[in-house]
Parts: structure tokens; C-alpha cells; sequence
């Protein structure tokens, strides 16, 4: 049928990607579409092997840089094992955080530059560019709180980050949509689910019209 | 006394990089210098960590550009915890293998390109290219015999790959060598390591006599 979509999901700690792509999953199935939802690393051996070392608790020494370096193997990896063969088989997928994670956290919010981390980025994703890329945009504040409610998640070395770590992520987040206007879309996260995702239906069915009429 | 030299030896497998480093580092203390000597990953926990995700024998779907990222990073840490600060307290640093493997090895033999390589490891780097690097040249049928003799040294999943494989990784070698010639020295690596070392003792003292000059 379709050829292959490639989605992605971003947003800081508890902005509810999670909830946005089981609902968009429901949502373009029941219209049609064969769904692959994934996060780096994806089960991929290889790739979970690396995030094991990118979130040691105990790795306190890591650079910046290497941290940049480690997240860029390990996208490559779930890209060419998972996310790649999915499109060419037509499907769509759509994936919990990508390229623009790096950006916002490394590049920005690090301080290492976006520009950097893009250069790295480019060559692990060789122009594999989402499609479509939905940011929920939520005050780091409200996305916190909403992580700590859930108390039997697992608190990883990124939770630990300060207050305003987070908010550093989100102004990071807010100059890469300005990099990329055509195919990042920004979506208020901060009220109920159900009306976020009201929106995000909204920017998928734009998206899939435009598409099919190019 | 004097500021620090960062100094890199390079070459195939078995081109007696160890042998000339051991040597290179007995001649440089008994002129008065303080030496530090290394390899990636240089005792550093995090970067002995990535290596073991390159190095083991079981990760066969490794694609070349995840290879490429993840010795960059190994590379990054181990200069940063390491490297640097010997140089700050004013030692010689001899790196057995940096960047310019990762040029010869990722960038030409498999086949990604030196230039996307290069940029990679010069976000790692961050433009600290060591001041002087030999390069040991020798054909890679004499460099895998000499390794084979030693039967108590394990064999990698490097050591498997073919002997066409190392053809290319000394190419390379002469291409990254065309690249960089005034840091990169060429040294015949064919003969006995005493007359080996006898020209890596002249390159040295060239490069220590031409920047005291400076």
C-alpha cells in the first residue's frame, strides 16, 4: 500500500510521549496503516549494550562529549536494524525521541553547540531525517512533577539532572524548531491527554493530506 | 621544564608499534623527559566499557558507522581523563593508535570516507591533533605473521578480519598520511626493530630540535 512513514516523538522528562504514541499508534492503525513503535535503543543488542554505559550511575566522569558520541552509536544502530527495514516494508513508524533529543540535551543544554552535535548526528543518521516530528512542549516543572507521581519508575542518572537542567532542555528544544520549521510541529503538552492528543490527531491527518496530495 | 608533546604511533596489526613505544619512551626519559605512555582505552573505566561493545565477537551486525562513533567516543574520554591532563603537567604523551586509525581503519577500509570520519573524530578531539605521529609501514602479510607467532596473544575480531582487509587499512594509511604531512612521518617497519627504531630516533630528535627552535 503506503510507502513508509518515519515519526518521531520529543519532548523533556514527562511531557507524555509515552501516552501521545500508544494513542497515535491506536489511531493510524484504525486507519489503516501497519504501526512499529520504538525508543532508542530498541532492543537492539548492540544498541542497549551502549545505553548501558550512557546510563551507569556510577559513569560520573563522562564528558559531554562522549555522552554525544555514545547516543549518536547507539541511534545509528536502532536505525539500521530496526527503523530502516520497517520503511522499506511500508510501515510507519513511530519513535519515541531521535535526532533532536541530542540537540536539545547535548547540543544545547550541555552547551556543546547544536551545530556539533547536528555534525555527528548527520553522519550516524546519513539524511534519514524524520518525516514528521511532533514536540510536546511542557514547563519542565509540570513534566517533573508528573514523572515523580509514577513512583515505580526507575529513577535513571538523567532524572537526577537539576530543575534547571530541564528547562535549559526546553529552550534547546525551542531553537531546534526554529532550525527545522517544516518538520518539527510544537504541540502544548501542558493540559489533560485527551486534548493533547486532539492535537496531535489534528497534525498527523495535516500531514498525511499533504502528503498524499504531493 | 618543557611544555607536553603529544605524540602517536600508528600502523597495521603487528607493524611493532608496542616495540617502538617502549623504546621511543626508555630514549625520551634518558633525555630528561617525562613520559607517559597509552593506548585506547587507556585503563579508563568508561572507555574500556565502549571497547568491549566494539571488541566483542558476538556483536557481528555492527554497522561501520556505529563502529566509527564508538571508537570516537572511547577516544574522547580517554583523551579527556588522561591525555590532557598529563600534557598540562608538562609530560610527553605516546599514544599507541588516535584518530588516525579510525581515518585507515572506518574512514578508507571500510569504506565510509575519510573526510565523514574525520568529522566525527574532530568533534572527539576537539582539535587537539597530536604534534607528531609515526606512522609504521609494513606489508600487512609480514605484520599478521609477526602476530601469529606470538600464539599466547588473543586473537580479536579484528586479527579475523581478511587479509584484504589490512591491504586496505595500509592504503589508508598512505592516503591519511597525503593528508597530514607535516604531522604524520612515514617509517619503513619492514626491517628489524633496531634499525626500526634507529630512524624513529632521528624523527624524534628532528621534532624535539625544530621546535626548540620555534
Amino acid at each position: 500500500m503506503h510507502k513508509g512513514y518515519f515519526f518521531t516523538v520529543e519532548g523533556c522528562e514527562g511531557a507524555g510521549k509515552t501516552s501521545v504514541i500508544t494513542s497515535a499508534s491506536e489511531y493510524l492503525s484504525s486507519k489503516g496503516y501497519d504501526i512499529v513503535t520504538s525508543r532508542e535503543p530498541g532492543g537492539i543488542e548492540i544498541a542497549e549494550q551502549i545505553r548501558s554505559v550512557i546510563l551507569d550511575k556510577t559513569n560520573t566522569l563522562m564528558d559531554g562529549r562522549t555522552e554525544a558520541l555514545l547516543y549518536a552509536a547507539a541511534r545509528r544502530q536502532h536505525l539500521v536494524e530496526k527503523v530502516v527495514p520497517s520503511l522499506l516494508e511500508g510501515k510507519v513508524v513511530i519513535c519515541d525521541r531521535f535526532i533532536d533529543s541530542s540537540l536539545a540535551y547535548q547540543g544545547y543544554a550541555r552547551g556543546i553547540g547544536i551545530e556539533e552535535v547536528l555534525a555527528i548526528n548527520s553522519f550516524a543518521i546519513d539524511n534519514l531525517f524524520p518525516d514528521l516530528t511532533i514536540f510536546l512542549d511542557v514547563d519542565p516543572e509540570i513534566g517533573l512533577k508528573r514523572i515523580h507521581a509514577h513512583e515505580d519508575r526507575e529513577i535513571n542518572r538523567l532524572d537526577l539532572e537539576s530543575l534547571a537542567f530541564h528547562q535549559k532542555v526546553r529552550e534547546g528544544y525551542l531553537e531546534v524548531e526554529r532550525l527545522f520549521p517544516n518538520r518539527i510541529v510544537k504541540v502544548d503538552a501542558s493540559h489533560h491527554k485527551d486534548e493533547v492528543f486532539e492535537r496531535v490527531k489534528q497534525v498527523l491527518n495535516q500531514f498525511l493530506e499533504s502528503d498524499s496530495k504531493a
